[in-house]
């Protein structure tokens, strides 16, 4: 078997399904190339079964939090039988139709890079046209420690059918704390222990909210300790876990949440020069710099630019554009403005925690002068209505040269919706003066833009 | 007793209470004048109260459409003391004491005007140095067919210590949806009246999603008719109502949602030449056009441009910078740039409708050549995994001159934080192609945004 088409994308993932798109509404064939499933680590063992076990969660606790509510409790097989849905079994079957309805060919199996604009896969050997675009995305980063007690990583944490008694947790980032939240709501004892500060690419007040917040729903949160031995004594037995502190802790799974690696080892980059296992740098298309002749490309998280699925989908979009145009001998439509400047994250803990843009130090260290107002979202009116005794907060990044928004952290309950505000600001560049005549609903907890605004001066 | 204040604000709401503390905080001495509770219809009778019943319902509601989450119900003593509280028991003590730390003169009585600059309350005559500001609002229209049967209005309808056994709601804008959806979930057999289709001013998948959650919830709709008679036998007695289709229907209590009226009868607008009972046209600035002099002012709905707490308070920051500033022979740093075409308004009913700018048809009729991009919020995964069987959509108004959004409205559960995404992009003027770099975090339901921009055709 083999075969010819403009673009073969390796990875069927949201970014690889959407750069294929793009390359066939731009008027090209394409081939696709995915070794699992079709929809990739967010369809079945991230994004979505992982909003899938917090949403009930995040409901019952703001109903708990709510004088006149009663009675909100979990179903926990019934949360769990919701979660299975979303992550439709397991199984790809309407992922492949939609491949298949968007003109893209899939072909199953590992795909690799084969020499300039050659991809194999088992025994087919295909050609590309114009580009070749990897999207093979990342795997769990498991620390040699934890290498020997066959550790959960994301994908059991988030496919898991029960709930284990004990639950320790490796790495309080994103993934470490919203599990953290999901499995104790859902029945497990969990330990969090964090090298340092949780969610630390955040500011300290939003760690510090998801920390209090995990304290309040019985998690037991070891923050500042490393993890310097762990043993299994059997397979299926107890995990003893020691700590940095001369501590030890005993549990029956343990998560490694410790970060992420690219899935470049097995994909063919020897064959044209990279070093197998390596993060892919692009250009302002997704182009990889170090390759001659333009026609590879990376897109999502496996260039390492944000490690997030909707910032992986604009990037798809850009390249599948760029590679129509060039194609075509034109120039690219458009180019990556947001993947390093201007990148939303919203972490389903609860309370919630969304960011966006710049945090003061990464202005400051681009140059810029900034000043950090903030304030806090239980004295705004509609954070009283949303929750009885509301904390959260908001904090805007200004850069006084431009008085623009550079960045934007809200967290409390039920603010992840409110981030495309600030994404919306960040991105359009709007002047203080002029978002001044953005009026905020009221009673609506977006009215902390006004207040944040008047904190500011106008 | 009297006075020289350089300002004097009749009436102490939201909006006047704001507008004497742009003006102090402007450098200028100021007076507010009120006859009922400082704090004004928002903070006792309508916005808080209303939002209070409201939150309750609409989290239960979320809720009971969660698979995973059990026993999520209303315990209505407790939500009407939540409400009372609140309403911080309908005593004004807090408010009056923000006034007077704000360095505000607060004269309780009602305000008459007495000529140029002048204002009597009770036997006291204040003297104004710059200007006097009209901030009076809007009292309840009661039609004259149930002016003879003491119906509810929304006063008793945000205040009521109970739910009537059976509620009849004539009206089906904002007051009578969001109390439909209320005191049916609190207890009543509620039946709502519509001369026309629910929420006209809202686009019709808005009006018509709402009528079919207060269906599902109980409440019969009857839209198209109009009460032709209303009689109640005897005080306390149940009304009788008649309707335009010949059937009549019975109820406990009767809530006029029938419109505002400017509260102006009674304040001496005769002295200076303007018609008692009217609304106040203004100038950018919220200049009383028909007075001479320009030391006349009206902010909020007494100027009739947008009834909304939030745009009160707006028109109150420039009103009060402007005269600030003219007191000091400058020029307004700011003019009133979104009371008609960015105005934002959330409707709290269950769904949920959030809508800012103009509409299709108002965009036409300032002479737009407008496309009109509508999505399903079902299809968006955020929206999917908020509630199960979402539905909702999303509809924005696009400029095809200047290629900006002029308008939006989101109707579904959930999209009240939404809608300031929208509110900035009208407000910012912000062209389709750079919105199109202000990604939507995944899986939130604010995802909608790369749906309307794909759909758009970006």
């Amino acid at each position: 078997m083999s075969g010819v088409y403009d673009v073969i994308v390796i990875g069927a993932g949201p970014t690889g399904e959407n750069a294929a798109q793009r390359a066939v509404r731009g008027g090209l064939t394409a081939a696709i190339v995915e070794a699992e499933l079709v929809g990739g680590e967010c369809s079945y063992w991230a994004c979505m079964p992982s909003k899938a076990l917090l949403r009930p969660v995040a409901a019952v606790a703001e109903a708990s939090h709510l004088r006149g509510v009663a009675g909100a409790r979990l179903d926990v097989p019934r949360v769990l039988g919701r979660r299975d849905s979303f992550a439709h079994g397991w199984q790809d079957d309407g992922q492949a139709e939609w491949v298949k309805n968007a003109g893209i060919e899939l072909f199953r199996g590992g795909g690799r890079i084969a020499g300039e604009r050659r991809v194999r896969v088992g025994d087919a050997e295909l050609a590309a046209g114009h580009a070749i675009v990897v999207c093979t995305g990342t795997r769990p980063a498991v620390p040699p420690v934890l290498a020997g007690v066959s550790p959960w990583t994301s994908r059991e944490a988030t496919s898991a059918q029960a709930a284990p008694g004990r639950l320790a947790i490796v790495g309080g980032g994103v993934v470490g704390c919203e599990m953290a939240a999901a499995w104790q709501a859902l029945g497990a004892e969990v330990t969090l222990v964090s090298r340092g500060r949780l969610l630390k690419r955040a500011p300290e007040f939003a760690g510090d909210l998801v920390e209090r917040g995990l304290r309040d729903a019985g998690v037991d949160v070891r923050v500042g300790v490393t993890v310097t031995a762990a043993s299994r004594g059997e397979p299926g037995g107890p995990v003893t876990i020691t700590l940095g502190d001369g501590t030890t802790t005993e549990a029956d799974e343990v998560l490694a949440a410790t970060g992420r690696a690219p899935r470049t080892e097995d994909i063919g980059l020897e064959s044209v020069g990279l070093t197998p296992g390596s993060w892919l740098d692009v250009d302002d298309t997704m182009r990889v710099r170090a390759v001659e002749g333009g026609w590879l490309y990376a897109a999502g998280d496996v260039n390492h630019l944000a490690l997030l699925t909707h910032m992986g989908k604009y990037q798809a979009r850009i390249c599948g554009d760029a590679i129509a145009a060039r194609a075509r001998g034109r120039q690219p439509p458009v180019t990556d403005q947001s993947s390093v400047t201007c990148v939303p994250q919203v972490i389903f803990t609860v309370p919630e925690v969304a960011t966006v843009g710049l945090t003061a130090g990464q202005a400051q260290a681009r140059g810029m002068r900034v000043r950090v107002v903030g304030y806090e979202l239980a004295h705004v009116a509609g954070a009283s209505l949303f929750a009885d005794g509301y904390t959260g907060r908001a904090q805007m990044i200004v850069d006084e040269s431009s008085k623009t928004i550079v960045g934007m952290t809200l967290a409390g309950p039920g603010v992840a919706e409110m981030i495309h505000a600030a994404t919306i600001a960040v991105a359009g560049q709007i002047p203080l003066d002029r978002l001044w005549h953005a009026v905020p609903s009221y009673p609506t907890m977006s009215e902390v833009w006004l207040r944040l605004l008047e904190a500011y001066g106008l």
